[in-house]
């Protein structure tokens, strides 16, 4: 497992390494020894670049060593694209993060999102606004993902908490600091209830253009994205902007034409975002696109779905019933449960955690022996 | 004469007469002899109702003397839609009135108009945003058309006015009365800068069901039809409908999810409205619907554009200079000023108001004698 560890690491750090390629690698070599013991040739092949490869061929064996000792000490997770446990919803997006490190519940990232982005300055009628909408969705079970950032992002981790409900924060540094800093207890919190998640690794700083990727992971998490409160020329038009590129639903708040914070909102209006009055805007609309997700899945007990606690366990007793002692793929899970793909990924990190599953090379599953369901 | 303004009395009071039949009678009898003797057959062939031929078989004599009285008292004009000076775009709109009482400066109907419309109980900053609106509106030449009532519609008209600007409203009763009493003031400020205007004959009270008719006119006289703040469910909204239907542009100015006069904007934008921030944006999308007109017309220097003094008198010189003292038709005088139509209607009523042009049967003008350019 540690040789797995150390190659996820090295991957992490790879420049130039996209979804892609990480898995045409993970599919040529299901170990991944590939990422340390570099072929350029067969690299080259697979799509990396000339500085991937200068990486892989001389990598900074300290900071590797800093990086698997960080992760350990830290019980943050290094998820890669390939894992059944990587949001599928962030896997269909555009340009998606090969490696995600995940602090917290990682199984949060398989629930259906909502992100929720504003101004970092704004009135304080948009700070309560992102609070009560962001209370009323966690406690409908959708997850509210944001950037945790100072003004609407804190109000709407702040809503979803206070709510007793889900809430990822996308970070634009590495998961070893935190930025704003003043943020430290929401950010624990957070971890505690939900998930904090970055693709830099650790000793990475929020850097200007970090931005700008970190909203791309928000928007790509998300069903869809609603924009509080944003002036004209704004991060948060361009997390709307990632969402409606990667085929996703923007939501937009109106305000008073007196509120240069309404600026940002009104130009996507005017650009087509869905005009928000009020919570129950945003769930018509996405009760459309995941029924359309529902419908397409053979059996509707998944998680991930506004939780009913019978439901729930149904789907994880199938689950476990399903999970000979043998290694099993995801996809001999899939004939023998009839639930999709993406949920049997989240309940298998769930039942990982819990100590009920254990992971095998190739993407297999067993169950535990002396665990019972 | 006294003959002709007969007719049209009887006319403006004939049940179930629409302007397509008006219009039918009107080229059948260019005198409109066939309103006072009237013969069944030939008036149901031209579209007429029971109901109007009854009437007209049986008027009652003396509310038509009345009416005439009042016209000649009143200095109010009744111009059928068949009139050059009838406005254009009235006449292209759906159920357009076959005739209309005008008091005060009915060459303002030629112009190009916007409507400004909302709710009877504004807040603050809404009556605010009206009357800065239509103050810029006016400044640019645009008329400000709205229907006299309380609240939004006051503070359009106070705001065209206060910038030296013309403003139209529309009534839903008779001209010889008012409502709201307390307008008195302001409706005659209006009749002074621009003109009053209503489908009903006097003595006509404001019933509800005239006032969806008395906007389907505001919404046919203009270009758009612009809402400040209006209630879920309002009349504006009604108004913002007609001007849709009749392939105006709708305009709508968002709000505080907080305000419930905002609700009527939202729901205008989320069916298609232009979403509004300043005036501005709505210059910005009547300039595309008026540069359209102004390349359809033969000649740029027409009335009714924003004024610029010199290139307006060019115009009226050019009328007069094609109008010979026998008596012209429209058409002729089209052929002999490449001005359009709905240009020559509306200068030849400021002519014939100002005593240089006399009307003649047929549609027919010639310049007074005695009266130079």
């Amino acid at each position: 497992m540690d040789e797995r560890w150390r190659r996820l690491t090295l991957a992490a750090r790879t420049p130039g390494l996209d979804a892609a390629a990480f898995a045409a690698i993970a599919a040529a070599t299901p170990d991944l020894e590939l990422f340390d013991r570099p072929d350029p040739a067969a690299l080259t092949r697979l799509g990396l670049t000339t500085d991937g490869i200068r990486w892989l061929s001389n990598p900074d064996e300290a900071r590797l060593a800093a990086d698997l000792r960080w992760l350990d000490e830290s019980r943050c997770l290094l998820l890669p694209c390939t894992a059944a446990a990587y949001p599928q919803m962030l896997r269909e997006s555009p340009d998606a993060p090969p490696l995600l490190y995940v602090r917290g519940r990682a199984e949060c990232l398989g629930e259906p999102q909502l992100a929720m982005v504003g101004s970092r300055n704004p009135s304080a009628g948009g700070r309560a606004t992102a609070r009560r909408f962001a209370g009323q969705f966690a406690q409908l079970g959708l997850t509210v993902t944001s950037g945790l950032a100072l003004g609407i992002d804190a109000a709407c981790h702040e809503g979803a908490l206070g709510a007793g409900g889900n809430t990822v924060a996308v970070l634009a540094h590495g998961l070893d600091d935190l930025y704003p800093r003043e943020h430290q207890d929401l950010a624990d919190r957070i971890a505690a209830a939900g998930a904090l998640v970055s693709e830099f690794p650790p000793g990475v700083a929020a850097l200007n253009h970090h931005f700008p990727r970190r909203n791309r992971i928000i928007a790509g998490l998300s069903h869809g994205t609603l924009v509080i409160e944003a002036a004209a020329r704004s991060g948060s038009l361009i997390t709307a902007r990632l969402a409606g590129n990667a085929g996703r639903e923007v939501f937009a708040i109106p305000g008073s034409i007196y509120n240069p914070l309404s600026r940002g909102c009104h130009a996507l209006i005017r650009q087509g975002a869905k005009l928000v009055e009020c919570p129950e805007d945003v769930l018509a609309e996405l009760k459309i696109s995941l029924a359309a997700q529902l419908l397409a899945a053979p059996e509707n007990d998944a998680p991930g779905q506004p939780r009913a606690g019978g439901a729930l366990d149904k789907a994880y007793k199938i689950l476990l019933d399903a999970l000979a002692f043998e290694p099993a793929s995801v996809d001999t899970l899939i004939e023998r449960t009839g639930l999709n793909s993406e949920s049997i990924a989240s309940m298998l990190l769930v039942l990982e955690l819990d100590g009920h599953v254990a992971p095998h090379p190739g993407g297999r599953y067993s169950r535990m022996a002396g665990h019972s369901a």
